[in-house]
């Protein structure tokens, strides 16, 4: 049984307004939840069902409130259809402040609206050895239930800043490559690409702002072949992130 | 309004059962019921808000039976959250013969089994050019509504062929090459690839299974640099397939 204020509290998580209020999120699933706690993220309150808590013991001796529970509560609480693991609420990272790396490829999110896509981003980037995400104002929610799930766990290893994307991208250092994705850029099979400069990824519908295209020093667009008008921007970014590092 | 028989008929295609039963299949949203209508495809019955019927007129005056109605009767009959657009019924195509192609990419799904992840494929495939689609006998179906939404429109230019996988590649034409996605297989970024020979994609959880693996000449990998595990199954065959075409 889970309290009806720890239920409420729990529920009020899956909104932002609520997130930021208490500047926690909930993480859903084995995986995920395994992850969270082997990771550095601070964590409150851990709910668990008894085939969990048998199978990670170990992981379940630090100092956080902990509820052995049902798969019932756990789908009461969270946002999954069914959940036989566990839920866990975490807090938030405070945000801190970045320094443009020396030979890095940085990823820049341009109003990718989608918990799914952003998701997948976060995972493919994490596959990539990507440390950080830059996300304009208004993307997706990193901290959004839908988010974290997709991550797979890969939301404990990636640093999402969310920033001015114009403003962010004045201040890069002088001669950065800002490659932006494109339905008219250059065929990115034809580009011996390393993994430096900038990478931008436009919105689902509308892609990438004008204001910030016009900073983009290198269009690059995936040859397609067959009919289908556009690719998902997860799948656009996992293509073009193995195009930036298929040569080391 | 809709009929509560017609309703509850539509209602009833989200269940694989009454799709086989009937021969027919579902397809909501703008984007996809214009790609349906402008296809090859056999349409029952359209449902259609007065707003794309206005813009879309030219589109409708064929032989299937046109209903105009509200976005709340679309959400209601469909399973989308929301539909202002279209809902239309349509025959399943009958499944043909099929011959090994000389020189092309065979892609072949291993029980593949979440419907999101079948349509990202199908829309994919569809960006590299590619006509059909082979999938172990439980693999996700092609015509759930969920596959249909996720492939974008790209269901009407794949032809999904259900198959014993393995009685399938013992048919192979003799030194195809048939590759496998595997996590132990070899770099995919110092292969030279062309696309010949089959690739084949394994299960989210247990990859390729032991019978079929023993066919693959070819296990690949996409080398990884970071934390993450794996990569989502959708996300690797784009991947791969861009390995495959950036030759070309």
């Amino acid at each position: 049984m889970i309290s009806k204020g720890l239920l409420k509290y729990i529920r009020s998580l899956q909104i932002k307004k609520y997130r930021l209020l208490h500047q926690a999120f909930t993480v859903e699933g084995e995986k995920s939840v395994v992850e969270l706690l082997q990771s550095g993220f601070e964590v409150e309150t851990v709910l668990v069902t008894e085939s969990f808590q048998q199978k990670h013991t170990h992981l379940l001796q630090k100092g956080f409130t902990l509820h052995i529970v049902t798969a019932e509560d756990l789908a009461k609480a969270g946002s999954m259809e069914s959940n036989n693991a566990a839920l866990a609420v975490a807090k938030m990272r405070p945000s801190h402040a970045y320094s443009w790396p020396e030979n890095d490829l940085v990823l820049a999110l341009d109003e990718v609206r989608d918990p799914g896509n952003l998701g997948t981003i976060i995972r493919i980037a994490d596959w990539y050895g990507l440390k950080d995400i830059f996300l304009s104002e208004n993307s997706a929610d990193f901290y959004n239930q839908k988010v974290i799930a997709a991550t797979m766990g890969s939301f404990t290893r990636i640093t999402p800043h969310y920033v001015d994307l114009l403003q962010f991208l004045e201040k890069r250092p002088q001669n950065t490559q800002v490659y932006g994705a494109a339905l008219q850029g250059e065929n990115v099979h034809r580009l011996s690409l390393l993994p430096q400069g900038v990478l931008i990824m436009g919105n689902e519908a509308h892609g990438i702002r004008q204001e910030i295209m016009e900073l983009v020093t290198k269009p690059v667009h995936i040859p397609g072949r067959g009919g289908a008008e556009s690719l998902n921007v997860g799948t656009a970014t996992a293509i073009l992130l193995d195009n930036f590092y298929r040569s080391l």
